[in-house]
């Protein structure tokens, strides 16, 4: 092969003129590709990290049963009117309930009923009295029979240490809404629902590519001039966090038709394609020839950001394709604006893009760049205020800084950069722990 | 069955009496007996949410190689000294490297070889120049071969545009401490390394079991006076979320020899074993029997907290038992104090109890207590402060607001309740998204 090879062309070729649009538009060009996936059924235990396909609505009030507050005794509050320390009452105990069981006598005035916590209130009574406020008698009737008997020394209001049915939510409430991502107290209104299958939408399955021949794969020894293909494991990590399944597929090497040919096989089995590599402008770059054909329609190649301003997306088949960055920080960066939303759009999520909230800058920020700036960096919350600080390196090409990373801050177009302490725009990354 | 069974004993036996604790002494009570648990090694697609078991140190320095930051042409920047638009200099391009490939020619004052970014820079290059900065121009030599030259126009700095060995990481560096656990960004550099199988704890295996005979499973029709078995399935999410396996076992009904059965089978299998309901202060618990007897160390059976101040703690055969309340607020908050710190100590996290940072509570707390409060509520940042509402209903027995909840709000004793605007101690919440 010629050292020249590919310099006859003179130049760069027309495919690398990109227009640079905003990231907000470049967002909103995605939605209307992203269609709602189907709801599929799945069991309680496995519904932890989806998404509910329909809204739950109470089947039931709850709780379903005036259910007793305390340990105590079941009385019928009338009984205590008037009572003291120097006129105490006395209740004979005739029943006793634990959780699960059912009141066996029907109280009347005088007598009480054992409770324990949880249990049901006998319906004629309406308070239920803590055991540790009184005191037992036993006495003998008439026919020689033990009886046992509660003194009260106070007055009980109407509704003490008794729940009332419906408290925490009435017969067809709204309990949880489509769209919302399953967690653990999620699970927990569901299991007290009986809702054992749950509707939910199915996850996104997610192809990635990596291109570029520089790629080893994790496995392979080192070799000079070369690099690991360390994205696709990053993105697949990614995917799941969003909510989608990764599908990891071989690495696409610099041959067009080649790449052609199997994207378009993606595209039949997976909801989106991601690629990563070989978006950057250099005559090897075959990402800008692909999203050019017929069949494909580009929604934006560049963006006004950094890192990862060449980012690409594109619809092919009604589904779409995004060309990330080699770069592993421009990569990691487009996943989240683009390709995240995307997902969670499919998956009828409520909160499509990350959390957004401001925070004051820790550390001055003194790059300067004409298009917006997504800077890893990381939270910290003192004396009550939220502050971000910008990672050491923040550089597209970086990739040591993403694990200390919990935010980008976003920095706006500047000239001089932006001071400790100024108010600044962040988004919150996921993480799968606190 | 007699209506007052159970009721001969006169009143609440001995087994009843309790001393609590602090929170803090209840948790440093627990964790002598949780110990680190096996190495094992897993592939690196495998790895996300694992804890790491051993350090990883950089195999090799990172860039390994001169990397080429942009997409241009190396020269020896010497050749640029003095140049500018009036006295442009003009170098013989004499090779081509794309990202992957090694330098072909050595290159010598004079001349330059086109490259991509991320590509390797030869050896003799010191700068490269980025492709936009310069011009193409085509020559013939005196044997009629077509020779490309470039012509540049201004001082190249040593250095510009080539990222030195090292740059992130130095061979040997540390680059991930064990005990940290596993996201996107760790999994990013362990592929960069090639550190393809993974060296992490094993996860602890966590058996649950419920008790109470008003316990119905989730798939069984509603009974009046009977509950539905919620909190199993809950902590099966917050043990997953802790790094822990969960297993699910059978609801043990209020029969001492069969829970003790049961109980002393799960010690044989699991590292630990989690109880849920009958502890609670009732004739019918038989929590407190289990944990009495001569094999079982009991370390505490009562805390200074609510909810959930009657969550027990033992040991036995070396391991522990939690036997958290039954009310649904209380079990989520014993697991998340005391059940958590235990599986993070087993898995070597370098982050056992919840994070803990300062906020401002944002609506008034009036309930008054002796006890320490870990109420329910949301984390909100307005304006770059932090503020947290406690919940609407936040007893013991709710289940409904877990759901709504990313923190608990201490509130230390109180007889007067804390006010809107004051700052307050909280802990944040595991959530599986941000």
């Amino acid at each position: 092969m010629s050292n020249l090879a590919g310099s006859e062309a003179g130049g760069k070729p027309e495919k690398f003129r990109r227009q640079a649009i905003e990231v907000s538009a470049a967002q909103a060009s995605i939605l209307p590709y992203a269609h709602l996936l189907d709801c599929e059924r799945v069991l309680l235990a496995e519904a932890q990290g989806r998404t509910l396909a329909e809204n739950i609505t109470a089947p039931h009030p709850y709780p379903h049963f005036r259910r007793s507050g305390m340990d105590g005794f079941a009385i019928i509050s009338a009984d205590t009117k008037g009572c003291s320390s120097e006129q105490p009452v006395e209740l004979e105990v005739v029943d006793e309930i634990p959780c699960g069981s059912l009141p066996n006598v029907k109280l009347v005035s005088g007598t009480a009923a054992r409770i324990m916590t949880g249990a049901k209130v006998p319906d004629e009574a309406d308070a239920v009295i803590m055991f540790e406020m009184t005191k037992e008698i036993h006495k003998q009737d008439a026919n020689h029979q033990k009886k046992k008997y509660i003194e009260i020394r106070r007055e009980i209001e109407v509704g003490k240490n008794l729940t009332p049915v419906g408290l925490e939510l009435a017969l067809g409430d709204l309990i949880l809404e489509k769209g919302r991502h399953i967690g653990t107290g999620e699970i927990s209104v569901l299991a007290t629902f009986g809702i054992h299958q749950v509707p939910v939408v199915r996850r996104p399955r997610v192809a990635v590519f990596s291109t570029g021949s520089e790629l080893l794969s994790v496995e392979e020894p080192l070799q000079d001039g070369k690099i690991r293909n360390s994205n696709t494991y990053m993105l697949a990590n990614q995917i799941r966090e969003a909510g989608g399944e990764p599908y990891i597929l071989h690495a696409i090497e610099d041959n067009l038709e080649l790449a052609r040919s199997k994207v378009a096989a993606a595209f039949a089995q997976y909801d989106i394609v991601v690629t990563t590599g070989g978006v950057s402008v250099g005559d090897f770059d075959i990402m800008a020839d692909l999203v050019t054909g017929n069949d494909v329609q580009m929604l934006f190649n560049k963006v006004q950001m950094r890192p990862g301003s060449v980012t690409t997306a594109a619809v092919k088949d009604g589904k779409l394709l995004f060309a990330l960055s080699g770069n592993p920080g421009a990569c990691f960066v487009g996943f989240e604006l683009f390709v995240r939303p995307a997902i969670q759009k499919m998956l009828g999520s409520s909160q499509l893009f990350l959390p957004e909230f401001s925070a004051s800058l820790g550390k001055a920020y003194s790059k300067v760049n004409s298009f917006t700036r997504f800077v890893r960096g990381r939270l910290d919350y003192s004396d009550g205020r939220v502050v971000v600080y910008p990672a050491q390196l923040d550089e597209s090409s970086v990739m040591i800084t993403i694990k200390d990373s919990d935010v980008l801050i976003v920095i706006p177009p500047t000239t001089t950069g932006v001071h400790a302490g100024e108010m600044v725009k962040v988004l919150k990354l996921p993480r799968s722990t606190a």
